[in-house]
C-alpha cells in the first residue's frame, strides 16, 4: 500500500505516518512545515523537544524496515508540485491532515480567519482535483471534526454524517437521507463544514472514494512508535491557541498552578487518544466498503464534561480550579451523545482516559517544564470582535 | 439611506446601483473591475459598448439628483481598504455582488476553481467581519443563486432557504427547521452554498442582519435607468463562459446561426428579468422584517425548459436547433418548481419573458453584431477533468 500523508509533520500526522510505516505501508510525507512556522510567529514551541523533520525521518528509517520519504510542498499554493507527486508516486491512499486546526487561532484576527479559510479549502480543492485528474481510485482520507455537528441536535446519539429525514413542504413529504446540518462553533470548524460540501461535490461529479473522519479532541502525546526513539518524540502543544483543554490542565497540574476553565465548564467535548487516532487512520485505509457516498465516521471514544475533567485532575494534583471568562461565544450547557460506531465495526479498540494515564502524563510533562513559557498557557484569542 | 454596492460595475450591480440612486439612496460603488479584467484574459468583451466606470458615473451624476461615488478596492485582498470605507461611509445597507459568477469559468481549470473559491469566500468573510466589527445593524444583502438547491428535492415547490424537517435517529424524532440541503452543480454554485454556511455562522455568533437572495438566470440587458443615456448602457455577455443560455440563443438568432443547446435541452432553469433584479434589491433593502435568522428569498419569476426556449426563438428567427455534447455533468431531466414568494410579499411585480421581448432583444443585439467575435459564442469550459 502506497500512502501519501499530507501534513505528516504535525501532531496527528506524524503519529499516523509512523503507524502506517510500521504496518508495512510505503509512506510519503508531504508538509510545508506551517505548524512549526506558526509556532515561531506566536513565539511559542512544543513543550517536548521535537526534532527537525529530516532528523525524525532519518532516525525512523534507521530503525524501521519500511522507509519514509519527505517532500516539502505547500499544497495550498503549489498545485503543480502536488499533482506531479501524485502522478509520480501513484498512491493508493492519501491521508489529509494538512489544514489549520486550531479553533482559537482561526478566530484571532481577520488575517487568521482568512488564512484558515483559504488554506483549508484550497488544499482540499487541490487534492480533490488532482485525484479526479490522475486516478479516481485513490482513496482520500480526510481529518474532519466532530465540531461540524454543533449542539443543536446532539441530545440523541449523533449519527455518522447523515440523517434519515422527512422534509415537509405544504402537504408534500420527502423521505430522504441528508448530510447532518452543520452548526460550527468557530471559523476552523466552519471550514470543515465547507470541506464537507466540497467532498459531496467531488463525489457526486467524479465518483471519488472519500472518507471523512470527524475527530474529537486528541489527548496523549506519544504512540507506540514515537516512543521507540527519543528523536521520534511527538509535539506537545500547551499554548492558548494550539494547546487543547486536557493538555492545559495537565500542564497546569505539573506546574502546580490553578486549573483554568473557560466559563462554567459545563461544556461537553468528545475525546480520543493519539494511539487511537493512528489506529483509526490505519483502519480507514484498509476499509473495503463500497463508496457510493462519502463515508463519514465519528472518530472519538468518549465524551467528558470539562468541569469533571478538571475535578479529576484537581483530585490528583491538589491544584485548585479557577473559572475564567469564556473567550468563546458558545452554549456552555450543551449535550453531546456520540459513539465511534463505524470505526468500532472496522475493529477499533478504544483506549479510555484513566487516572493512571493522567498521573503518568503529569510526570511526563514535568520532565520538560524548563522549556515551558508560562505566559503562553492562557488563551488570548477571543470570539468577540472588538 | 446610505448604500454600499460591492461589485457595482458588473451586470446586475450596475443596474441595481442606478435603480437605488434614482430612488434616493446615497450609493457608493466598490469594484475592483475584475469582470473587465477577466474579459481581457478570455479575449472577449461585452457585445454592447460599455463605458469606463468613471465615464458611466460622470454621466449618471450629470443627469441624476443623487450622486454616485466610486472606490476601486479589491475586497478579496484589501480588508483594510474595505474596513476603512465602511467606517467612513457608515452605510445602512451593503449589497454584495462582488463574487465570480460564471459556472463554466469556475470549472475551467484548477486556477479558475481556486480563484472562484478564494475570491467568493474571502470577499464574504471580509465584509461580514467588518460589519461585525463596525456596526452590527448594517443590513447585508447578498446575491446567491437558486443553484445551491440542486435538483434532488425540486419536484415540489422549493421553500425559501429552510425546510421544516423531522430528523430520525433510531426511535427518536427531532422536529426542526433546517437550511435546505445543498446540492450545487459547479464550483461557482458550491461557493454560494459555502457562503450560506458563513452567513449562518456570523448570524449565530454576532446577530448580523443578512438577506441572501437566491437568484435565477438573469435575462435582458438594460433597465429603465441604463436606458436614460447611451453612456449608461449595461453589459451584454455572449461568450461561452459568461454568456447565459438565453443571451446565447438571442445572439445566434441575430447572427442567423443555429441555436446550440447542451445535450437534450430538457434542463429546467429559473429566470428573472434584469429590471426585476433591480426591483428585488430595492425591495430587500427596504424590508423591515425581523432578522432572527438569515432571510432567504428565491429571486426568480419563472422557470423554463431550455428546449422550449430554443423552440420559441427558433419560431421567431427561423434558426435551426443544434444539439451539442453537454459540457456539464448534470441531470438533464430535472424538475424545478420555484416561486418568488417572499419577494412577491414585499411587493415584486414580475416581468415575464414574452415573444415581444425576444423580438426586440434580437433587434437590439443586431445593432452591435460588428463587435461580436463568433468564435467566442460556444462553450469551451468542461465539467470533466481530462
Amino acid at each position: 500500500m502506497r500512502t501519501l500523508i499530507l501534513g505528516g509533520d504535525g501532531f496527528c500526522g506524524w503519529a499516523s505516518a509512523l503507524r502506517l510505516s510500521r504496518k508495512g505501508h510505503d509512506v510519503y510525507i508531504v508538509d510545508n512545515l506551517s505548524r512549526r512556522k506558526i509556532d515561531r510567529i506566536l513565539k511559542t514551541k512544543s513543550l517536548t523537544p521535537i526534532k527537525s523533520i529530516n532528523q525524525r525521518i532519518y532516525t525512523w528509517n534507521k530503525i524501521n524496515k519500511k522507509k519514509i520519504k519527505f517532500y516539502n510542498i505547500d499544497i495550498s499554493k503549489d498545485f503543480k508540485g502536488l499533482d506531479y507527486l501524485i502522478k509520480k508516486i501513484k498512491p493508493d491512499t492519501i491521508v489529509h491532515f494538512a489544514e489549520q486546526r486550531s479553533a482559537p487561532y482561526s478566530m484571532k484576527s481577520i488575517e487568521s480567519r482568512n488564512y484558515t479559510i483559504t488554506n483549508n479549502l484550497i488544499t482540499n480543492n487541490n487534492v480533490l482535483y488532482s485525484i479526479a485528474k490522475n486516478n479516481k481510485k485513490i482513496h482520500l482520507i480526510h481529518l474532519g471534526t466532530m465540531g461540524v455537528y454543533g449542539y443543536d441536535f446532539s441530545k440523541y446519539l449523533i449519527p455518522e454524517g447523515y440523517y434519515k429525514a422527512k422534509l415537509f413542504i405544504k402537504s408534500n413529504v420527502i423521505n430522504t437521507k441528508i448530510l447532518h446540518p452543520a452548526s460550527p462553533g468557530s471559523i476552523y470548524h466552519l471550514t470543515k463544514a465547507q470541506d464537507e460540501l466540497l467532498f459531496q461535490f467531488y463525489q457526486n461529479m467524479y465518483g471519488l472514494k472519500i472518507t471523512d473522519l470527524h475527530q474529537g479532541v486528541v489527548w496523549g502525546t506519544n504512540t507506540n512508535e514515537t516512543l521507540l526513539h527519543k528523536d521520534l518524540c511527538n509535539r506537545y502543544d500547551y499554548d492558548g491557541d494550539y494547546g487543547t483543554v486536557l493538555n492545559r490542565f495537565i500542564m497546569q497540574a505539573a506546574l502546580k498552578f490553578p486549573l483554568t476553565i473557560h466559563g462554567s465548564g459545563n461544556q461537553v467535548r468528545p475525546f480520543i487518544n493519539i494511539n487511537n487516532t493512528a489506529d483509526c487512520i490505519l483502519l480507514a485505509s484498509e476499509n473495503k466498503k463500497r463508496f457510493n457516498k462519502v463515508n463519514i465516521f465519528n472518530q472519538l471514544t468518549e465524551t467528558h464534561r470539562l468541569i469533571n475533567l478538571a475535578k479529576k485532575i484537581s483530585s490528583i494534583s491538589n491544584c485548585k480550579i479557577q473559572h475564567l471568562k469564556n473567550p468563546r461565544i458558545e452554549n456552555e450547557n450543551n449535550t453531546l451523545i456520540a459513539k465511534p460506531m463505524g470505526l468500532i465495526e472496522l475493529g477499533l479498540k478504544p483506549i479510555y482516559l484513566s487516572k493512571d494515564f493522567l498521573i503518568k502524563e503529569i510526570e511526563f510533562v514535568k520532565k520538560y517544564l524548563k522549556r515551558a513559557d508560562k505566559k503562553k498557557i492562557l488563551a488570548k484569542s477571543k470570539w468577540k470582535i472588538n
